[in-house]
């Protein structure tokens, strides 16, 4: 936690915070901070700034806070990713919020198991959890948006054409012979398919929507280090 | 696994090789062979090719290897990574692996608690299983050398002037004023600290022996995912 996001239901006064739970054993156990000492804050989707600590007991630690500091920028990137592996897919989560992906469509996949929809990580809460941790890693405020889309024709034939318009719009696909391309200038689509990758069909269907297919190079890699690798190379100005 | 690595004690003649254990299983549960299909295989420190299932029983797995390609080229950085937390150093090393580090150095850090060195996960053979694991995701042979070195000050002071010679070298540190380079066309030695960052002090060393430091932008990311990102911008045309 490199920032303590607070959320309307934390204020208690247009400049007072109070704070319990799992942020506050973090400024306790972790920082180890004392009254009068400043932490970095952040209101959800709003600026960013300073805590001062101005009341400490063992369950609450009220700050005082100065927000004066515009959040990072977000990335220009709508990822469009086959529903992950319930083991991976806070950590998939917590790595795109941190980012800075603000919009993460959640999609089915022939290679999708069925029983990867039924984790609980998927409830509203654990989802908000998880991509709070992602923004408070990386000192970010604003929450991304999760679209969850558990049939994969529909969304590509009557979403996904809408959602590329005016973007460059890319499925990575290893085995094509189009490479990534690097520093875009523009907002851009990405589609990652799940382990063991998009069908051909699928891969078909992504195309006819207006997606390019493009590879990484040689090496097949986990979609939880192909994300990051991705986003690296398509926005390496925007980091 | 996207590829069986074989080693000298997987042959039983010039041609055949046999399998048992985790890849007899990864064959015959998940990629779910038969007698007569084929199957991606490389040698270790070797070219790569295809080995043919012609004998299959619930122990073994014989196959005759055709070894006719050269596995992906390597990555020309030498990885200097502050020893990770013992939860996140397995999939550190597969990732590294994954993405062809070919040198890595295991160093401690102010912030590298006592305890992360006493993992058995240092130990010769889980460094090796779990490079293994990540070269047979890659699709890759050329087995990583890794390199512990207990002890900050002698490391840099000693031996990190030498490794640095007629390289780019840089150290990540968020908060600095240069921005990491992108496509490097030459050999690189990148540093890369603790969660929570090299100290002031040991920064300080790393530029006294030649480093630069660099950022990667306002956003402080996980070394697990710093890692791809950063060796994404430096290496975009050789991964």
């Amino acid at each position: 936690m490199n920032l303590a996001l607070l959320f309307d239901s934390d204020f208690v006064d247009a400049d007072r915070a109070v704070l319990r739970g799992r942020r506050l054993t973090h400024l306790t156990s972790v920082i180890k901070v004392a009254t009068g000492d400043r932490v970095p804050v952040g209101r959800v989707d709003g600026p960013m700034g300073t805590g001062e600590v101005v009341r400490l007991t063992d369950s609450e630690a009220e700050l005082r806070v100065t927000l004066d500091q515009p959040p990072p920028p977000p990335l220009p990137l709508t990822l469009v990713l086959a529903m992950p592996r319930p083991k991976m897919f806070r950590r998939i989560l917590q790595t795109c919020a941190a980012l800075g992906v603000k919009d993460l469509w959640l999609i089915n996949s022939y290679k999708v198991e069925k029983s990867f929809w039924q984790t609980p990580w998927l409830s509203e809460d654990h989802l908000r959890e998880n991509l709070v941790l992602g923004l408070e890693q990386a000192k970010d405020t604003r929450m991304p948006a999760v679209h969850i889309r558990k049939l994969f024709k529909p969304f590509v034939e009557d979403e996904l054409p809408a959602l590329l318009a005016g973007k460059q719009a890319l499925v990575a696909h290893p085995g094509t012979s189009v490479p990534c391309p690097a520093h875009l200038e523009e907002p851009a689509v990405l589609c990652v398919g799940p382990e063991g990758g998009f069908t051909d069909y699928e891969v078909g269907k992504l195309q006819e929507a207006g997606c390019q297919g493009v590879h990484l190079g040689p090496r097949i890699l986990r979609v939880e280090t192909a994300v990051p690798v991705l986003i690296s190379r398509l926005f390496d100005s925007c980091l």
